[in-house]
């Protein structure tokens, strides 16, 4: 089964509107079919994963973008969490961050985020890393068999 | 640091020449500083990254592409073994493998490999699949600061 013949479920862990928006439309407007979801915070995105609340029917996500300046709980205590949990920890999550900082950058590593991408200053730079974040992901990689 | 100002130092751990050979010379003619080793089973892989031996003086790689059906130790081992690890564990591990099969997919993302990318068969597609990888990797990802 490859990437391209399903629905991919991205969800975004972002509380800058701005950038969600940019994200989105980058995201949505092509050959792969993406359903595209976002939380504002880190207790908002365990909730999600967890299918809490009002998040009851969510589905457990292909692939996430998590930020690691959140509020609530930090982007690292959110990916600890996902990457100790036995059905979440398949799930990649890639950071996208503003921080270029050694220690959040091996901090991600250590809790076994799948990459870190700083986000460019440059609005040209955004836009082609999120189309090659998408045409590796989204086409190249097999992603997880998810169970839901 | 970006990834682009230094050498990336990249392990191929896989048994095939024509295949290793075809990786190398996608890898190697371009903008990017790639030193490129690879090694062809899965105990010279962990001598590699242990320094064992004749490998004494090897650095501890920027990424690794990791074969699964390798002699000696097959590669769900090789990448448990560095994920387990607690230097080893930050390097990325991409899994670049023949097989299709939903266990193998599922139980690398449960070991923490950070992508996994089913070889095409086509020679073209295989072309495109490496240099979309490199793109990704090379560029607009922050690989882990190195601890040698």
């Amino acid at each position: 089964m490859n990437a391209m013949d399903k629905i991919i479920d991205v969800l975004l862990i972002e509380d800058n509107s701005t950038e969600t928006s940019l994200i989105n439309k980058i995201l949505d407007h092509d050959k792969w079919g993406v359903n595209f979801n976002r939380v504002g915070d880190g207790m908002e995105a365990m909730d999600y994963l967890y299918k809490k609340g009002k998040y009851k029917n969510s589905k457990t996500p292909s692939l996430i973008l998590l930020d690691l300046d959140l509020p609530k709980k930090n982007g690292h205590k959110v990916l600890k969490e996902i990457k100790t949990d036995e059905v979440l920890k398949c799930v990649p999550v890639i950071v996208l961050t503003n921080s270029n900082d050694d220690k959040d950058i091996s901090e991600s590593y250590e809790n076994h985020a799948n990459a870190y991408i700083i986000k460019p200053i440059d609005f040209d730079k955004f836009k082609r890393d999120i189309q090659c974040f998408k045409e590796f992901w989204f086409n190249n990689v097999q992603l997880p068999i998810r169970e839901y």
